[in-house]
Formats: structure tokens, sequence, C-alpha cells
């Protein structure tokens, strides 16, 4: 089995995606994460990119790794100036961090416009940098931006580059698809060529412009690359980096390559899943670690895989730590349906006559807007409530939510007056915030407090709204997913409806119902 | 420049995509979509599916394409049963639609585990149901149902089932990976070798678990294939089918195919977004026609960029119908900002000494939260009022709103009042809906009808909630982005608050200010 090395880039190349932004402590969760995962290389970014970056190698000082090794990233040295000048390769020549990448151009078109020098002083630039952070005592890797556009239009001088570069003295030479342009045969006739030349390591890094980053990479791999470069779930500018979940699943589980290390693999749906939360990006249909990659919802396709799942299923999805899911919907038949009962009724039957209610009832939420894929718990709450297996232990009476505005004085305030009853004795409660949504979530919990004090170490962790219907604009059906935990477990619960406030009270009366009688089953 | 064929299965296998269902309408205006880009074959189903396709193929017998055929789709009739008693296959006869897709097993672990019968039987369904087909006067494509598989596996009965096929007439012979299993060196082999035997057309259908529908497709192209399937999107179920639209980029712009009729690829962008908008998937980073397809952040690339396109750009975008787009950001420098306000006031030059002041409101206002990219009319206005070339048409200056619910008697209103004076004069306005956000709007509206009569052709198209910080949880801050439209212009503005009721309150003024301001502009 040959080893394949991998770098995440998330930290630096990732952050040129839109919408991206990392708080000082997502970056070192992200760290964190990626090293339990056991990716051999994290991409950091330089200190001297700037003042959130000056803070964060800060903070890495006193950051220890158990599998993966921190990696700085620098431009060459400018046109004209000496290497021992630049701000950035000091910058990295005082961490102590012991790798970096320095990356320059390889496609004489940058030369001549983006540069403007001669052909001559980008190799110089090259040469100097590299070997200067050499005598600083780094492990070099050399990014040769867009080598294979290069590759294409001025081979000898692309190659010229990557001589140069080697010659200095780096250890791996990455070959970027820095455009993303590139097809698998491009990749391969160009990989192919260098990995004979220079006998250095030879990885690559490339984005998903014509939605080849994934094949680029595993074509790279097979044709002698030994190092790849992605972003854990693929965000990157534009149309993102190579998605290194999905690489490092292919190569492992389908090409035998050494990937991560031994029993790691098992992993990469939860951390690719933490990742994603923190870039609050969703991983909706991604392959392998998403709750879609391995649903089913199509009738035939449900009772295939019940027969068996390689009919319909190309891996194990507990190889990489994900599981089957059995979607209900109008399409899907019955078996799907026993499928999600027996997970909360193991001993109920396919042909209990309460099934056909159940159905019913289900199929209608479904259609409503309901997710259930997405809120397990609610799930669990309506088939217990429909077989009448719990009773509710509190009733929302009455809700009052007032929203003012008032534009002269920039008030803005939220008032939530609620009234509950908990076996016939009522309690009434208020809350003031800076939002509707809050206030409510408050002054249920309030009213609850005294009769139920375990809520209090409940938190919602998450909180999700989507417009079901953008057609019928601000009228519209709205979904709203809630993330709760009380430390111990995470659930997830749901409210559909025209109004926000409904559905996000919907979702919260679910969340504090799940707690209860999660307690209550844990006290018997 | 050899063709390539295309068929797009939105309707049919797009539909078993988690989370999407299509109403009769939504059906139709997404073949009107697809004949407009002109795409060769658009699957439909079978009217036998459901009751819902019973009703969708009685419009179809209506639907006229121009550049497009339809196409149904149907099992083979079952073990032990004639074809001419099959249900499906009867209910095919019964069109006007002279196309026809049959699906059959290939691989023999299907035969064996999901049909539980004999080779020879299965081989015997597949025969009689394409020459029954075909006797009622169809053109029959054959899918084969895990090709790839099955060849892996079971080279020879592979081979077998095609072969049975094509005697008994089958037009297309389309292999399928149907778990999406295959990398391009699987299709690659078994393309090559199929292509040679049968002297029929050879077509692809690929789906994307583990992220290379795209290539393998193309790969398939390459190799001999001759007709290609897939979603406009990629939407399918699990991780997705292939993406058409990336695929008829991917082939015609790169490879030289002659995919589309003359003059449609620049379509492609414009159509690619109209079926999201259907489906109600986001296309955020998708290749060649996605907002971010061709969006620059870092400051570097920008620069490069403006130097000359070609240097960070694979494509023209103008060729698929998109464009480029400079996207403010921390990391992106000044020479984005002037690009955005050059859009707005054309002679305002880079070293005005306004722009340093601008620049500063903006960059306060994207790290709140604002996200100008998806909302360019609330760019237009903040830009604008900051230079003071717009002043305000009217101003909010009290809003209140009550919300409603009572358990018992499932009572839920939402009561907006809201006070706005226009020039000094005072104007109240009430009202009241099922949703919070609603009756803001109708509030607003109705306030403001008498003095700005206009305002009665705007209706808001599309309204979208994005929770900006899930880690805070039900106090978090939420970003409001709203679509709206006169008939003749659609424009996008954008609110951000912790208050989604206030965040919808910024959006919806925002909207309603620039409708004015144009109307003003066209009048003067």
């Amino acid at each position: 089995m040959e080893k394949i090395y991998t770098l995440d880039t998330t930290l630096r190349d990732g952050l040129q995606a839109q919408t991206v932004s990392f708080s000082l402590k997502d970056k070192l969760n992200i760290i964190g994460l990626l090293d339990k995962l056991g990716v051999d290389f994290i991409e950091v970014g330089n200190p001297a990119f700037g003042k959130a970056d000056e803070e964060f190698f800060k903070k890495l000082e006193s950051v220890k790794t158990v599998n993966s090794k921190l990696i700085t990233f620098t431009p060459t040295c400018r046109v004209g100036e000496a290497a021992t000048d630049s701000v950035a390769l000091n910058a990295l020549a005082g961490t102590n961090i012991k790798y970096c990448t320095v990356f320059g151009k390889t496609w004489k078109l940058h030369v001549d416009e983006v540069l403007k020098t001669t052909e001559e002083e980008n190799l110089r630039m090259i040469k100097d940098s590299i070997e200067y952070l050499r005598s600083k005592g780094k492990t070099v890797f050399f990014d040769g931006e867009h080598f294979f556009d290069g590759y294409k239009h001025n081979h000898d001088y692309a190659i010229e580059v990557l001589r140069t570069a080697a010659s200095a003295g780096a250890d791996t030479l990455i070959l970027c698809d820095t455009n993303g342009g590139c097809f698998p045969d491009d990749i391969k006739k160009a990989v192919r060529e260098v990995t004979k030349l220079f006998g250095v390591k030879v990885g690559v890094h490339v984005h998903n412009d014509c939605d080849m980053a994934v094949a680029n990479s595993v074509t790279a791999a097979l044709c002698g690359c030994v190092h790849v470069q992605g972003t854990l779930n693929g965000i990157g500018e534009r149309c993102g980096n190579a998605n290194l979940s999905t690489i490092i699943a292919n190569l492992q589980l389908k090409k035998n390559f050494k990937v991560l290390p031994d029993g790691h693999i098992s992993r990469l749906t939860e951390i690719s899943r933490a990742v994603a939360q923190i870039t609050n990006l969703s991983t909706t249909s991604m392959p392998y670690i998403s709750r879609n990659a391995f649903a089913h919802k199509a009738g035939m396709h449900v009772d295939g895989v019940m027969k068996n799942p390689a009919t319909f299923e190309h891996i194990d999805p507990s190889l990489v730590g994900n599981k089957r899911n059995f979607i209900l919907s109008e399409i899907s038949g019955k078996s799907a349906l026993v499928n999600s009962v027996k997970k909360v009724i193991p001993d109920m039957e396919k042909d209990d006559p309460r099934m056909d209610g159940l159905l019913k009832v289900l199929k209608q939420k479904e259609s409503d807007g309901y997710h259930f894929e997405a809120a397990q718990e609610s799930l669990e709450l309506v088939i217990k409530r429909q077989l009448g297996l719990c009773k509710p232990f509190f009733e929302v009476e009455k809700l009052k939510l007032i929203d003012e505005q008032i534009t002269e004085t920039s008030a803005n305030t939220s008032y939530a007056f609620i009234k509950v009853s908990v076996n016939g004795v009522e309690e009434i409660a208020a809350a003031e915030s800076d939002g509707p949504v809050h206030a409510l979530d408050q002054a249920l919990r309030k009213s609850l407090y005294n009769i139920y004090p375990s809520l209090q170490n409940v938190s919602l962790t998450d909180y999700k709204v989507r417009v079901l219907d953008g057609r019928s604009s601000t009228g519209s059906k709205v979904r709203v997913l809630i993330e709760s935990s009380d430390g111990v477990d995470v659930w997830n619960t749901v409210g559909v409806s025209v109004d926000i406030i409904e559905a996000s009270k919907m979702a919260i009366v679910d969340s504090i119902e799940y707690k209860l009688m999660k307690d209550m089953n844990k006290n018997h």
C-alpha cells in the first residue's frame, strides 16, 4: 500500500470562499478536528498576512498536534527584492513551524502580464526564496501556481521553473490547477512527465471549475503523485477546492492507498460534518459523508437495499462512519416507514394494524413540509404521540409576542408572554429580548423551570430557518430546525408554519418534550 | 464536430432527490426551460407511475416543444409476465410520445437477489418489452441499470444483456452507473469495448457518489459515447445525478463537441438558474453557471483579472451567459470596491476623496453580515445614500407587531401596525395576516399606496432567511434576502438583524425605496 500525503488548506485557500470567515476559536477548532482525522499537513497561512493572522500564529506556538504537521504559506520575494528583505519570508523564518510552502509563477502569461518581469527574474525569486527558507532550517514545498496552464502553453518554461525549485532544495513540488480548467487527461500527461524528472516528491492542488477536482486529484495519485491538497468539504473560492474528504475515501477505500492513520477513516463523516458546521456550509449531497449519501427514497431502491445493501450502495456506509437512511416520501413504500418506526418501537411488526394510521399521519406531515430526516427526535415524538405512548408534559395555552421598533430612538425590543398548563396547573411567564424567537424561547423555559428544573441544563445549539416555497414570497411557509443539547445528548426537532414564530415554537416545544421524555425514561 | 445527444432526467430521476417535489405547473415550466436551452431529450416518466403522473401526461398531449423531444420511461415487464400484459408498457404504448426508455437489469447480483429469477428470464423480459414497444411504433432506448457493476463482476452476462437489447431493436444502449461508484478508468474500459460491439448508439447515465459523475460522463464521450444523461444542476438521489449543465459546457467549450443548437450555450446560466429556482436548490458554487463561478475575492486575484482575465479565469464567463463578479471582503483590496462603485456611479474615479469613507461603510456592513453580492440594489442604495445622491422617500417611525397563538381555538394571527412619515406628513396603517412578515409587508405598503400608487404593481417574488451564526442559537443574527418585481424589472435587497422582523423590514424598505428611485429616474 503506497502512502499518499494529504494537505488540508481550509484555513488558507478555503478562506477565499465567498461567505466564509473564521474566528480565532474556529481556526483552532478546525486544527483540532483535522488532527483528529489525521491529515498529514494543515496549512495555516502566514503571520504577515494581517493582524488576525499575527494573533493566530501567537496562539499556534502552544498548539500541539498528534497526527498532523502544521505548514505555513508564503509568496516568493518580490520582483527586484532580495529574499532576505521579504517581509513574508522573514515572518515564516521567525515561526517555530518547520514546514512551509513557497508559491511561485509557472505560467509565462503571469510572469509577463501580472509580475511584468523577465523569465529569469521569476526563476531567481523562486530559487532565492526556497534557499533562504532552507537556510533557516525549514522543509520547503513548492506550489507551482497555474502549473497545468503553463505546461500547456509554455511547456519548457513550466518545467524549467520546477527544475529551479527542485535544485534549490524543495522537498515536494506541487502542481496547481489554479483556475480549475483541467481535465483528467491533462493531469495524467503532465504528472507522468514530471514525476520522472527530478527525483523529488510530486503533489497536486486543483480547483473545481469543471467539476473535475476530485477526478483530477485521484488521477494524479494513480499516475505517481504522492501528495494531494484540498479542503475537507471542498470549500474554496469560485467553485471550490478539491474535496479532500471525497479524495481520501476514494483513494483509501477504492484504490488501496494508505492515506489516513490506521482505523481513522471511520471518523471521516463525523469530522467532515463538524468542520462543515464551523464553516456554516451545507453538506447536503456530499459524497460519503452527507446525510443523503446513503439515503434511499424510491420504494424499489429501499426494497433492493433491504434484500442486499450492495445492490444500491457503492460502499458500506459504516466504513466512513456514516449510515444508511431510508427517507419517507410519497414515492417510498411502506418498507421505509416500517424501518423508521422500528427504530423507535423495535417490536412493532410490519403488519401491525396501527401501521396504516401512522403511515397516513407521517405522509401528511412530510407533504406539509416536515423534514424528519434532519429531526429524528421530532419523528420519534410524532410516532409515540400517535401510538399514545407519550403524554405531553405541558400544554402551551396562549402565546403572545410583541415586537416593537421605534426608529427615532433606535429602540428595538421583543416581548413574549406565554401561558402553559402542567397537569391542570397554569403558569404564566414573560421575557424580553432583542429578537422575537429568543424572547419566546426564554419565556417558555422560564414558565417550566419550577416544575422541570432539569431544563436549566438544556441549551439550543443550532437554529436554522428554511423558506419552503420562496415563490409565494413573505407569505411562504417556513421550516425551523433546532438542535438542542444537555451536555450529554444532542437532539434535533422541527416545526413548520407560515408564521415563523409558530414554527419556532413548535420546534422548541418538541425539544423540551424530548428532553423531559428522555429524563423520565432514564429515571424509570 | 461530433454531435453528443443530451437527455435531461430532472423530471424523472431528479425527482428521487430528497426534498424535491414538483407541482404540475413546475413540471411544465421545466419542460419549457429545457426546450429553450435545447437539450435533445426531456425524460417525463410514465403515466402509470401514479395519479400525478397520469394528470401530467394528459397535459403533455398539448405540449409543443421546438428543440427537444419528450421521452417516456418504463421498467420491463415483470418476471413471468407477458409484455402485452404489462401495465407500465401499455401505458407508454397509449401515449403519443414516440421515444421511450426501457430499463432492465444488467448486473447478475440484481437478477439473483432482487428479481430472484434466472438469467434467461431476465433476457426474455428485456427482449419482449423492447419488441412490444417497437411494434407500437416507438423508438426505444435501453437503460442498462448497474451496467458498470455488472461489467466488472459478470462481464459476459452484462454484454449478453446489451446484445439482447440491441437485437430486439434498441436505438441507443445506455450504460448506467446506478450506484455512482465508478472511476473514469472503469468507464473508459467498458465504453471502449461496448461502442465497438453492436453498431448502435451508446450513451451513459451516471451518478455522483464518488464526485466523479461529470468526469465520467466526459470520459465516456471522449471514448465514443454519443449520448449523455443527467440533470441540469445535478439534482438526484443521494449525491445526485451527473450535472448536465457542467457536462454541456465542458464538452462544447473545451472538447469541441456539438451539443446544444448553435448559439444556445449562452443561455446556459439563465436557464440553469431558472430550473434551480423551481427545484429550490442552491447553485452557490456550481461550475460555469453560479454567481460564484467567476467571483474573485482575494486582492491578488482581482488585480490579476483586471490585468488580463485569462490569468484567473478558465473560460470567458460570457460564453455561458454568466459574468465576472468582484466580491467585497476583508481580503479584497480597493480595486474590487472601485469596480462596484463604478457600476453605480460610472464617472467616480479611484482616487476620489469620497472613496475611503465609502470603503469603510461597505466593509462595516459586510462584516455585519450584509451580503451585497446577492443584493446588488441594496448595495446601490448604500452607495447613493452615503454619497448623498438619494433622499429617502419615506421614514418608518414606529413599527409594532403582535403575534398571538391560542392553542385551544387554534387561532394564530399576526397584526402589524406601522407609522411612516413622507415629507413630514404622517400616515398610519395596520394589517393582519397568518404570519408576521407578511403582515408587516402588507401594512407598510398600505401606508404608502396613497402617496406612491406605483407600489401597487410591486410584488415580492422571493424571500430567503439565513441564520448567520447558528452557534448562538435562537439569539443568532439573521440575514433576509428579498427579490421584488414590478413586471418589468427584478431587484434584490437585504436586511440583517438579530430580530428577524427587523431584518425583514430593512429588506422590504430597501425594496420599496429602490422602486421609487427607479420610477423617479425614469420620469426625469
